[in-house]
């Protein structure tokens, strides 16, 4: 089995599993920018019928993973495990938001890497027969992180050149197990059903004939890097991209040698909010290892926002930035063969504010998330 | 592959990961208490040689997890993934403790059943085939949760009878993939490593010998259910014991269900911090289902304090609770075959001050853990 392993930090999945089904919730702003016809869901007022703003962000989650369930007529009682995380203290966001799903979860923090996290994890899960579905969710809101991270709304204070505008949003992404047999390579995806023990949800039975002819994807997790902590030791928590971009340095050039790969073998190399601060650290810390992305780069957090209409400083973050960008945009270029492979890597910045207080610094995390139109044309 | 699923919520590994080392460190109140002396390191005031109470214990989850790998002479490079997580906002001890570990890691956040979602992912993780080693570290610290949750401790507020004790504390545990081959019941627990890609960690190969027959274990990590988010709609964040009982009840009872076992199967049923309210609220949930688990339980936060000497009101708590009486007290009786199997339940309060503030209930979630004496007498 261990053929799965590859070097340091990645895995290759035998058996792929499939992304069935994506789902996005934003806001206004986002709403308004360039991807905003993409979105599955948008609200004016950012509040989405709620009275706070972590009750809106957990309205958020769960809307977006009723829709990513809807999209693939599958029901919330036929998912093994939930993989979520939010940017809040103590992840009240998903706790409170998937809370009514009653799915066996697991709660998750990485900063804005939680998306790379949840997609691993669930990717992981499903790879390994520990269920046919699994669901992965994250969410992050302007409002709840300026209270959490930095200022009341109501105070107005300036912000650096430096600074992240938060997404208001939340992404949800339905991972299908491949079935055991697929390992030929095969000019289909994966359309029969796992073989499913008797005693587990017989009411899904008579629709499986249906979920196995109309759910297919082209959209499949061939694998995995996960991300280590790096720490440059910079302190400047409004400057994100330039802690972030060490860390998507590390993933993504970890990655490249533990698939024996380089950027030639990715049509995209997609961070999740460094920004164009962080961006051009990434580039000339990706140089100096020998590669250069530039051509192959693009920015969540850069995507999400139009620079010169909706000026945001460095670009947009917060988990529900790469998020919604990838159940937006990016997975329907892949779905549809536009992009063969992209490695999607969203990248954190781990602090808070007790920790900025006691003058520790911001280290950075990134997971690579290697996803794979199928069939690939070799 | 689906034989390993059971029921709704659990997985039942074919080929069960061995926890071959667990360590513990703890403050001063958790020395002088009754398993003071099973503790692998405490320290007097509590700061282990830190300036803040967070870096305290991000230094105990350092030390923790030194300890566990120098207890089987396994370096921290071999390791494939950690799983890790505490109390505090964006999960900095644990961000700022594994830092100069450098081992890929997702950050976890499960409020006090931290312990059981980063045990259930190790030994999932293991029992997939994802790597050799991986490790489960979880902390909390009474001084930094304190001013997490409720008042800095110069303020000298009163503490309602149903109030806890936060465990200043932290369990690392070492999880081991066995052979992969193992799968027939055999009469001493897998000695023999897994095979190693060429690729992957060179320099680890002359220690092979060593570490095959050196470091066996009588533990496994049998099987898990992963906890669903369970709310009676309680509010009081000063009687968590309240809050969670209803989760434990739920995950026990679940355990039950997809294993087609009940408390006669297990030597202890062991729960987080319950605490001397949850118990009793525990017992009367699970009796409503038609089991009693009274003479086989204990919770590691009525096991950690002496009630009459140390008095803590409802007892210890937080994710350092479970994890050093599992490492300290727990698995040495698992090992010795004292207990041949037990089912390990850390139980988590979900809330965060803005939560509380904001007028939400206080959900649980608990999730278990069954651990085996390796091999079972049948």
């Amino acid at each position: 089995m261990n053929r799965i392993i590859k070097g340091k930090q990645s895995l290759l999945f035998e058996n792929a599993p499939y992304i069935v089904s994506a789902a996005s919730v934003t806001g206004s702003k986002e709403a308004a920018g360039p991807l905003g016809k993409l979105f599955d869901m948008t609200n004016e007022d950012d509040l989405f019928g709620a009275q706070t703003w972590e009750e809106a962000e957990s309205t958020m989650q769960k809307e977006a993973c009723v829709l990513a369930l809807g999209k693939a007529h599958v029901k919330a009682d036929e998912i093994r495990y939930l993989f979520g995380g939010d940017l809040l203290r103590q992840g009240i966001a998903t706790s409170m938001g998937v809370e009514a799903l009653q799915i066996p979860m697991f709660g998750l923090y990485g900063a804005c890497s939680t998306s790379g996290e949840a997609l691993a994890l669930a990717g992981m899960s499903a790879a390994a027969g520990y269920g046919k579905y699994m669901l992965a969710v994250t969410s992050s809101h302007f409002g709840s992180a300026e209270k959490e991270f930095r200022f009341p709304l109501g105070y107005a204070n300036q912000r650096p050149l430096s600074a992240h505008w938060t997404v208001t949003g939340s992404g949800a992404f339905l991972v299908r197990a491949a079935e055991p047999a697929a390992t030929s390579a095969s000019d289909a995806p994966a359309v029969n059903v796992l073989a499913e023990e008797p005693e587990e949800s017989p009411t899904a039975a008579p629709n499986e004939d249906d979920i196995s002819t109309t759910h297919i994807s082209h959209v499949r997790i061939a694998g995995v890097t996960v991300g280590k902590i790096v720490d440059y030791g910079l302190k400047d928590s409004q400057n994100m991209g330039a802690c972030m971009a060490p860390a998507a340095m590390d993933t993504i050039v970890q990655n490249f040698e533990d698939f024996g790969r380089s950027e030639q073998d990715y049509d995209r190399i997609i961070t999740g909010d460094l920004g164009y601060v962080g961006q051009s650290i990434l580039f000339d810390l990706v140089r100096d290892k020998g590669y250069d992305i530039r051509k192959k780069h693009l920015d969540c957090g850069m995507t999400i926002y139009d620079q010169e209409t909706q000026d945001t400083h460095a670009g947009g973050s917060g988990c529900g930035c790469a998020a919604v960008t990838l159940a937006s945009f990016i997975i329907p270029k892949i779905e549809k063969g536009e992009w063969k492979r992209v490695l999607f890597v969203p990248t954190g910045a781990l602090m808070s504010t007790v920790s900025f207080n006691e003058g520790a610094s911001v280290p950075g995390i990134a997971h690579g998330i290697v996803l794979e139109h199928w069939p690939q044309a070799e």
